[in-house]
């Protein structure tokens, strides 16, 4: 099965905006077993789109075009898959009245251009859109299967998944199965884990198993994925090796599958009754916000303080401390705990003067936890790299650092982003 | 002068690495007034290619070919050019001797496969890498001349402002200016944008300009273009245009350009000597952590507190509170700002029950502005959308209702995000 992208419109061959939405496509139909050949952007304009989709069609079983399903002029993809299908466009009345209720459900009148939204090729199928007034479809150019889906992140990621995922998967005949298992890790690095974990395709059973990274700064995605007919058979092919995964990378493993760093944080605590509150500054606030993005409700994470610096924090907190430290940390960690009335506190500091620029320097990090039976663990980190890396390496630290200590792992191994001569 | 990026390599094709290259290159020429009219992206393979250097060299005037350089064997940019310009591969002895001393300076022997990389098309006019030991190099393929370039970040965004962009400029004979305006705004969706400005490309007098959206809500972003020879005229030509743009997204125009609504609250903040403290809950602590990362050095933002919900934000500003509301979000505002002994505070309260999921649904959004003189602002609205738009509009209006107050500007205009029966 050979698949192409096709990406459509002037922002994205402008590079005004990064294409992300090719590479999460690519990716997942990557995860799936499906190979992605070609990768095209035109912009808006019909006779790139003719050219476009009449080479697509003849290199590719199944070309995905993103973009160009909006309402306004420059979206032209219902009106140029019609006349590379040879049809008109016909209005779809069920999905214009889906478009009309969608506005009505905001109080509002739908714009008269909006319409357009839902004139769709003769004879195409249609692909729903459950959170966007663009509606997908498909229809056959040429030998090829066209999916038309739309350019907004969240409406191509949804439709990919739950509509044209499915769709290929049948159209590939063999009723495949495919199943992906995916360990996410902090502190070592793709090469670490690469050379760590080099022998464990060799050493499947019964049929092939790939592995593969995605670095996404701090963690690190390490996947596994087989396929089959069998499901049941894909899972015992696999557990063997996820073991041998699971021994190398140990600690380091944060989470699996649809898990988080943060889930398991927020379940270890539960798991206690417990609660928790976290002081930062350096951060932007994303140590406390990444906790409240996984505990909406506020069952276990109850309040966040985000100073400015050291001054602003521990006035905030009732503290007279002058300089950030360890045993700063440490009082900031039992001083949010003790105002909150939680039972974990956790308190991540980073300091000014990390100024090495994008890629270079260095910057260190103050990590603290308290417990309110008097623990408390200091974990101070010199992380290399520019500012955002530092910022983004000491969050994840601070977090996995709590992750470690509420499961009882060690919590000061060396990671691979640490200064060697770090204290 | 018609240029197409072809970027070339597994990593790139299969979506691991998202393609900021490609991004990076389609701005850079736009800026110098040279239109990219195409992307493509393969993979290593000799038959994709061929064909790729095939059409490209039909379809543009300037190719430039991104990676595929390397010492490795699935790098096959080298061979695959001399194929398509129908010529062997000779030996540059002076970049042989560059990659040797580049080793040598590090202390190693080089290791033999790097001699690939000085192994050049017969004719091809060499260019210069001071970065890296893959030097670029262009040749005729058919009638277009191609660049070919090195896939590392910082050696193909050196190469491309030092070696390409002058030769395609000397290539393209005229000096083409482009002109970009951006306006952000914030409230009205881009289908009405789209209608309250229809008529104004044809405003336009002494050549074109043109108009773009892009929604990345809850901002959108209005462009006009124009391109001409005279960077003066392009002014003189747009100026007309964009007032009557400013005259009529009026208030609802959160910046300009490279401003963005943080900047002009800080702004507006500083240039009154004033500083802000935020008191927010069911915001993931968005409005502090975007105003702190605006503002690394704290001159203005001075304390973020992030609660779970009423009661926690309450008792950590001491407040007795049992319910969000306007008044709540009011006596949050002036308390996070008298305890922090900043001029403004400012309240975002989202309270639970935003129940409507993905794209559907509504939730409440408490706003409120306190300044140390009295006076108080409240601004309460019912967001349409699931969760994550709620939460990400009313963070939005939240800081831009303090945009607001602060330029004198009208607070509560209805935006097209808010229920008509909103309270």
């Amino acid at each position: 099965m050979r698949i192409e992208i096709l990406c459509t419109g002037d922002e994205v061959l402008s590079g005004k905006t990064i294409n992300t939405n090719y590479s999460h496509m690519a990716r997942r139909l990557q995860e799936i077993g499906a190979d992605v050949i070609w990768g095209t952007t035109v912009g808006d304009d019909r006779k790139s789109l003719r050219a476009a989709f009449q080479q697509a069609s003849a290199r590719a079983d199944v070309v995905i075009v993103n973009g160009g399903l909006g309402p306004t002029v420059d979206d032209l993809s219902q009106e140029m898959a019609a006349e590379a299908a040879g049809v008109g466009l016909v209005l779809n009345e069920s999905w214009l009245e889906n478009i009309q209720s969608f506005y009505k459900a905001r109080g509002r009148e739908m714009p008269p251009n909006n319409r357009k939204q839902a004139m769709l090729p003769e004879g195409a199928e249609f692909i729903d859109n459950p959170v966007g007034t663009a509606c997908g479809f498909a229809i056959d150019i040429g030998n090829a299967r066209f999916f038309f889906t739309p350019g907004v992140p969240r409406e191509i990621r949804l439709m990919l998944d739950d509509q044209i995922i499915p769709r290929i998967l049948q159209m590939s005949g063999t009723q495949a199965k495919v199943r992906l298992k995916r360990f996410h890790s902090f502190g070592l690095g793709e090469s670490r884990v690469d050379e760590m974990l080099k022998d464990v395709e060799a050493m499947a059973i019964g049929g092939e198993v790939k592995l593969g990274f995605q670095a996404h700064y701090p963690e690190l995605e390490t996947k596994l994925f087989a396929r089959g007919t069998d499901p049941d058979e894909l899972i015992r092919r696999m557990a063997p090796i996820e073991k041998i995964i699971r021994d190398r990378l140990g600690p380091f493993i944060l989470a699996e599958d649809d898990e988080t760093l943060e889930s398991n944080v927020l379940n270890s605590i539960k798991s206690d009754n417990g609660t928790l509150a976290i002081a930062e500054f350096g951060t932007n606030g994303a140590a406390a916000s990444r906790m409240v993005a996984a505990d909406p409700d506020c069952f276990v994470f109850r309040r966040g303080v985000l100073g400015g610096d050291i001054n602003s924090l521990a006035s905030a907190l009732d503290l007279k401390l002058n300089e950030a430290s360890s045993a700063a940390a440490a009082a900031c960690a039992e001083a949010v705990m003790r105002a909150t009335g939680t039972t974990y506190g956790l308190a991540v500091l980073i300091p000014k003067g990390n100024e090495g620029g994008i890629g270079g320097g260095e910057g260190q990090v103050y990590i603290a936890i308290a417990k309110n039976d008097g623990t408390k663990i200091e974990r101070p980190a010199l992380i290399v790299g520019g500012k955002e890396r530092v910022r983004a390496g000491g969050v994840e630290m601070g977090l996995d650092c709590l992750r470690r200590a509420l499961q009882g792992l060690v919590t000061d191994d060396r990671i691979d982003f640490e200064k060697k001569d770090s204290v």
